[in-house]
């Protein structure tokens, strides 16, 4: 390891938790004496939680300033120099530069760096339809666009909302809008909400959002985003096909996608999902001085072997804090993922982990699915809620391949198990032995992912070979 | 595998968790045209789940009944011969037979068994103390023990209740106790509650029992129990050589020992904890055709490599589960535990898995021992709770082995995490990477548990070698 004396800059591109993670941990290891650390921000906010804009807007975090983990001031006063409102339109990467916009005075100008880490996020999609720009159509990807929701909302008298979407983002929001007293209605392509389940799974969701009164549109694309004749020209109606939904505000909840316009002009590696491709020190492949992390690269599937792209607070924080450890001389790695996500819509809790059903068959693996029917608790305990857990475990070899449970209290935080279990590739018949935590108020005697575990473990032995 | 023709008998002595299971199992497995199945019983009870008295003593659990899982008829409903108020009072191992007197009537007989289960439990520990069969002394290790407690409390006005030994059973029934309207003083050997934690974690336990209004004495040993002089001689307090504790009922929870005298006086293989030993597949050592499982075997610590006793209903399902398979002409094995427990007293949550520093010291271990404090959810959603999370981490290897945890709502279950990656053998370093659920409603954006996974990864890192 070199020890280098000269005073090196490390430029880093995106304020949010990649970008301030990596530029923080890099700080611990290195002084300023030794290190300069420039960070570009082109929204107001810095190191906020993303993930929790649909629960500030449904009234659950009273203010906005609760989801900023870290204020620019405070990176500041850590000798980081973070310019916000300030964006990078260039990576030059054969000078080693970058041009930033300062995007209230259009002023730009270059950056010389040694070392570049790239955390420019995801972008919500936006379908390329009529209206989609309209007053009232927000998505809810970043503080400022929540913050622009929540002025839209103030400032319309209409109760009715319309999210054009059933993922996480979309199920969040649809909680949000409920919880401010809206009537929702969302409007999903898929046959289910949650396209991250089997569809078995989803139905569950889809039953209990009607049961929370959300009018649920499935199967159901949106062509067409009306509004109205009014000077403002603000949203009307969502349109299909077959029909139109009337809307007050429009949110979009489609998903995103890895915001990786500028890498890909500077010639940087892409994936097949259009994030920045790196190795497991979250360095991008073949660039020794340029590291991306956050929700524009591409992390391996640790289950599938494939690459994915997700974009995930989590995962986004654990990669700044590989790159600023190597970034700060010392060595970190990113293994990958096995898919682990949670959320809930009011007291429904919904977890997954691993392979659905879909992706083992795109994987080109054989497997055996169950589905078991359990409790939180003892069932003779108060408040013992029904949970459904579903487990695919591969033919054969029985290793574990995926887990998806829906239920209420005490069933997300459940898949942790199976998390552990991928990353361990466990078989399923080695889970049946697992040592879970057992009290009545807690669980059953055998916890309901070890049931599963039994009922996969027989599967697999029972099938053909 | 040979495929005998002939009808075999098998006997199960106990009719609790784990013989049961195994009798249930073995049913399964073989019809009653090849395998008899009698099962002795001492008690009024089948199948019933021990770890509810608490709950129903203290009135979360509103009867007795939901506690049993089956009733004696429903086993007979299954071609299980079930004989209850039978206790056996021999094992004749040279002729394969067991005596058993009808403890009603006081009749005895000899039943010959080609395999035989053994499934005798665990009795509480009760001191050799002056007073201690005084009438309103109570354990509560079995249902007749519960009813008896309950037909106690109420026979008798008075309102303090005085629990001795502060372990799991010790702490739920104060809280049971507390929850009856009583006033509770726990009076414990140890100079904190739940010696299976670390003294720094049991202080916080000790904390919040104070909290509730629980009188704790620590550090006291129980020399005597006072009795009145009226006819019945009923306790009147709970004496050490410093003090005395006014009692109108005391409740015994100084923890259990196998029930294993008959498999002594039957010359079969004891460890050191007084537990039989088996192999894996819960076969008695060097007895082909017997069988023993549940809260009087001795079971493998995987973590430290030593055996241990665990009482917990959890272990002994899946004993019972194991044993059947066996019996009934399958293949199962029960690999060992990582020692994990779950509790809580009202709203605090206990969790504990792997080894405590005085394990680790014991098994020759060197170790770094890490404590972080945490939120159940992200700091900024309702409701987060602080968790306080240990972890012990091997020096050099960097293996896990062991994880602490006291909180609030969500804080028990997490230790699932640690005791799967327990099982799996990795070490802290590997968990900082752990793709766990996170969603603002269920986990700050960095789990407690990963946490504490990286600072133990940063302790075993600066630790000399």
């Amino acid at each position: 390891m070199s020890m280098s004396r000269t005073k090196e800059r490390l430029v880093v591109i995106g304020g949010d938790a990649a970008g301030m993670s990596a530029a923080s941990q890099a700080r611990r290891l290195k002084d300023p004496d030794r290190l300069e650390i420039v960070a570009f921000e082109r929204g107001h906010f810095s190191s906020y939680s993303a993930c929790g804009i649909p629960y500030w807007v449904g009234g659950d975090v009273d203010s906005r300033d609760r989801l900023i983990a870290r204020t620019p001031e405070e990176h500041r006063a850590r000798a980081i120099d973070l310019r916000m409102r300030t964006e990078v339109t260039e990576i030059d990467v054969g000078r080693g530069r970058v041009r930033a916009r300062d995007v209230d005075s259009g002023a730009e100008s270059w950056t010389s760096y040694d070392k570049l880490v790239i955390a420019t996020g995801a972008r919500p999609i936006r379908p390329d339809l009529p209206g989609v720009d309209a007053p009232g159509v927000h998505g809810v990807q970043t503080l400022d666009d929540g913050q622009a929701l929540l002025d839209s909302l103030a400032a319309t008298p209409g109760r009715r909302a319309v999210v054009v979407g059933a993922g996480y983002i979309g199920v969040e929001m649809a909680e949000a809008m409920i919880n401010r007293g809206y009537e929702v209605t969302v409007v999903n392509r898929g046959s289910q909400p949650m396209a991250t389940l089997d569809p078995d799974m989803g139905r569950l969701v889809n039953r209990a959002m009607e049961g929370l009164g959300i009018t649920m549109v499935n199967d159901a694309e949106v062509t067409k985003i009306l509004t109205g004749d009014g000077a403002g020209r603000r949203v009307r109606a969502v349109g299909t096909d077959a029909a139109e939904y009337p809307a007050d505000v429009v949110i979009l909840g489609i998903g995103v996608r890895p915001e990786t316009a500028l890498a890909q002009a500077a010639g940087l590696p892409l994936g097949a999902h259009g994030g920045l491709l790196t190795d497991l020190a979250m360095r991008v492949r073949g660039h020794e001085n340029i590291w991306s992390g956050g929700d524009c690269v591409e992390v391996l599937d640790l289950v599938s072997g494939r690459m994915r792209h997700i974009a995930l607070g989590t995962h986004a924080n654990k990669h700044g804090q590989v790159i600023g450890t190597n970034v700060g001389g010392g060595y970190a790695t990113f293994p990958g993922v096995v898919g682990t996500a949670v959320s809930k819509v009011c007291d429904l809790e919904i977890a997954r982990t691993g392979l659905r059903e879909k992706d083992a068959r795109r994987a080109g693996l054989q497997y055996e699915t169950v589905v078991i029917e359990s409790t939180s608790r003892a069932g003779y305990y108060p408040d013992a809620a029904p949970m459904t857990v579903e487990m695919l475990a591969e033919r054969r070899t029985g290793r574990l391949l995926g887990v998806q449970i829906v239920g209420r209290e005490g069933a997300a935080k459940r898949v942790d198990i199976a998390a552990v279990a991928l990353t361990a590739q466990m078989t399923v018949e080695e889970m049946t032995a697992l040592d879970l935590g057992y009290a009545p108020p807690f669980s059953p005697v055998w916890d309901p992912v070890l049931v599963a575990a039994r009922k996969a473990a027989a599967a697999v032995a029972k099938a053909p070979r």
